[in-house]
């Protein structure tokens, strides 16, 4: 068994890191919230609740990261205290955290200086993936790192992807996210306009689950709003984030994005409004308030 | 056996009024294009080509149809020599097309106005649809008729919805090609982005097949597009008539909807760059042409 | 002095007839909302009050229109009891809304084969254009028809724009509003920024109005909205007309238009709000009420 | 008369360094492309060109400095060999660069940790306003620096704006040119078509200009566009720049800018097709190779 570290626990951190725990391995755990290491240390045998994420590395070979945004991943990998500060013997750092493609190259430079071997590993399956370790992995950097993390990460998901050098895993993530950020918003026009005008919702989800424009995202979703649930699975803010990575990476690249530019914007409205915390489906609340009716299952 | 008609024989109407011939009914055809109507009499018995729309309704007892847009429509039924002028007993008219949700309620209402029973039965499935008579109908009208009318539609399709009164059932088909168009248009930036950025398309297809952003739209034609196949099932212009018209209900309805009106834009600009009447999926070269780059499958 | 007539008689058309009346002119007078024209016809001599437009055309050798949208304008002048039916010796009939350049193309034709000539000549100035008769025509149409209908114009404007055969002046005077569409959705998230981010408006529009970012609906508007006053010169619904009456053109010339496709929706959302009586400048709140901030002056 | 420098000797950066040489100062020197110090020190008395920014800091108790990015402007004044580096005396930066708003704030905490001071004053009026010393300003910062800088900058422009603490400058300055690029892409669209649906476009430049929508950016440009000149005055991928601030502004302020992104997305449009470096009227060309058409003076 091997020891492993996992800094950020949050709703997917959390899940994670206790699945690396079940597969057997010894794991260390650190997350900017205060008590949740010790929680999950508790639940378990082989955890330990540690003081930094310098002291996560100082006793793992592996550590494995999963936190919000770009500057968070670089602060908890080279910030004060950071992983690549507490190194002792050999280290690899695997970030599964959904952040800027030119950063993470950068991020992956700097710790190859520092000897540190680095993989980019960006998942998708939202919280139940998560919990079921049932996760997709997006997977770039170096073939022989890859090989040698490959079965910590079969033990929080059921799908690797290795696109290639690093980068591409993280840029098929995002453009994954892409197609879902434009989806979303078609979405929240096509059904507020059917409600508005007075189209059976159940009947209409039948009837798109059944045609081309049939998607992951409406079917799980859609049932989500007729239900007015908007508990998140995947929040509002964090799809703003992806899109925002997604038009910087654009830009890189000289690709226009129009559509992307607008659903992100669109994103940022529901942010305005207060739903920046609740499931990206709740997004559909924007255009309701402005239309006067709801995207909900017809009354009895 | 029926006496029915069928006006309009294009990639769609063609091969729908040929599944009628298939289960043994008496088709009066005539379409816009000369030559078409005498050609598909010929493959079949009980099949006659008539000179005018009028002279199809005076030999039915229900006629259907399917053209190219808004204007078509009324012309063929209403126009003179049209489909109203040649009633002679009971007379059903069934508007498979895919026009104004308004324009066709007031069609309706002017044919009842002669005794004339109408129902919107507008269709989904594109051309495999057609041949393969596997359509799905969103049907909108009076029950009554619907019941009456219904076996016909099961003879060219697999899935029959009723969704209400008249216009529903075009709001829900327009409802799901709003969705489409928007999807659209994600697909062709997530896409054109990750060939720029060096991502393995076909990989990337996998990812995105087994993603919640997964859609009938993109497993079914982001491989044509990688094979550069733009043979059209379902054209640009098209889609961007849908788009249009759902505009339009957007605006009778006051719901504002931004994506659905970019979405059309960028069609609009496919439609400028000379790929109308290509399928939906050839607006990829819109972008494609602007950022230098295809999405095609890696060179091997 | 001629015998005129002039059809519409609301916030522009009131007034667009008194300066007829000053003029010396004899106007007929006839207007969809009851009492109007009585109460114009009593303000001045050789004024009259008509039951309907055929009884305006019957009493004139030209008349002028100003209504609200397309179908108002071919219904007063071709439908039942219209102008054209009204027609007694020479005719010549001058539309001054803002309509369908094909539309009014066609209407142009109809009338001619009815013997009728016909002008269009739309205006802007607004409200305070109508009243000092300060307006400005853009005209298209028949040069020779023009000439002959000019110094009516010019007893209502102050610049006459000859620009062409029919539908040019249309063409002009809607490529004008395509401009202010875009230029007033971004004025408002320029300005709604800068409130929210502490900027002083006052000292900003001081700035603009010294740029090359200024402009005439920006310095003419934005102390409106600073004073919260939203007062309708120019409505949120007929600049949102307008900017569909552009999109129809841009559409039928396949011009792709999504700066104006979405500005238009941003107006859509003002008029689903409850703005669409009020000022273009009212549209500012759509935003305000996401960002929760306003475009005013800062409070002393 | 003072010692000062000058840092970035580009387009905007050259005449306004000569500026304050005209008025008598001495001016330390430092370009990134080399030659450019040099050239210019030649020209004038008292003017030395430096091997780094840290030597000019050396000899100028306030340097100003304009660069094409928040990255140089950091490189610049905080990197090895930047200006803070080079600190002898009392030492005042005055940022003309438009650059982050966030970070600028950050640069002058930074500064003031060291004992140096730092305003901020971007400018508008683009080659020809420096060439003419008839820059706007508009400034940030503490109003004690600003006292004494200020007639240095009146030396180089003729319109100085103080509009509040740091930052208050860069977001005035960005509010504008939000408002430039939306009104640049509504003029690229309403012309483009005009063009295409045959208007005159002098003519309609005339209207355009004695209307609500006559604006500075279209009085000024669009005869540059009709002349096929788009030698730059403020280049394409400048605004562009803008732009993508005032998207990262909108996003810390929580205001969603959809016309904005889509602008800056058109922006993109015309940086992909190989128009980044020419004047942001030039953007026209990439609506006008989709409409096949020009926005050019009506041939003879």
């Amino acid at each position: 068994m091997a020891k492993l570290g996992f800094v950020g626990l949050g709703i997917m951190g959390g899940p994670m890191a206790r699945a690396l725990m079940r597969a057997g391995h010894e794991v260390a755990l650190w997350s900017h919230s205060k008590g949740k290491a010790e929680k999950i240390a508790a639940e378990g045998k082989g955890a330990t609740a540690c003081a930094s994420p310098a002291e996560v590395a100082a006793k793992s070979e592996c550590v494995f990261l999963c936190v919000g945004d770009t500057k968070m991943s670089r602060e908890v990998i080279l910030g004060s205290n950071g992983l690549a500060s507490g190194k002792k013997g050999a280290l690899t750092i695997v970030d599964c955290s959904t952040i800027s493609v030119s950063e993470s190259r950068k991020i992956g430079a700097e710790l190859k200086a520092k000897g540190i071997d680095f993989l980019e590993a960006p998942c998708s399956g939202s919280k139940a993936g998560a919990e079921g370790a049932t996760l997709t992995f997006m997977i770039g950097g170096e073939p022989a790192v890859y090989e040698r993390v490959r079965p910590y990460l079969e033990a929080m998901g059921k799908q690797l992807y290795y696109c290639g050098a690093a980068g591409m895993g993280l840029q098929a993530k995002l453009s994954q996210n892409m197609l879902l950020g434009g989806l979303l918003q078609a979405f929240n026009e096509s059904f507020v306009l059917a409600a508005k005008a007075g189209v059976d919702l159940n009947l209409l989800l039948d009837i798109v689950n059944n045609s081309a424009a049939r998607s992951g995202m409406v079917s799980g979703k859609a049932p989500m709003a007729l239900a007015r649930n908007f508990e998140p699975n995947f929040s509002v803010k964090w799809l703003e984030k992806d899109m925002a990575l997604m038009l910087e990476s654009a830009a890189e690249h000289n690709v226009p994005a129009p559509v992307t530019a607008l659903a992100r914007e669109m994103l940022r409205a529901a942010i305005a409004e207060g739903y920046g915390d609740e499931d990206i489906i709740g997004s559909v609340r924007v255009l309701e308030k402005m239309a006067g009716c709801k995207v909900e299952s017809a009354h009895k």
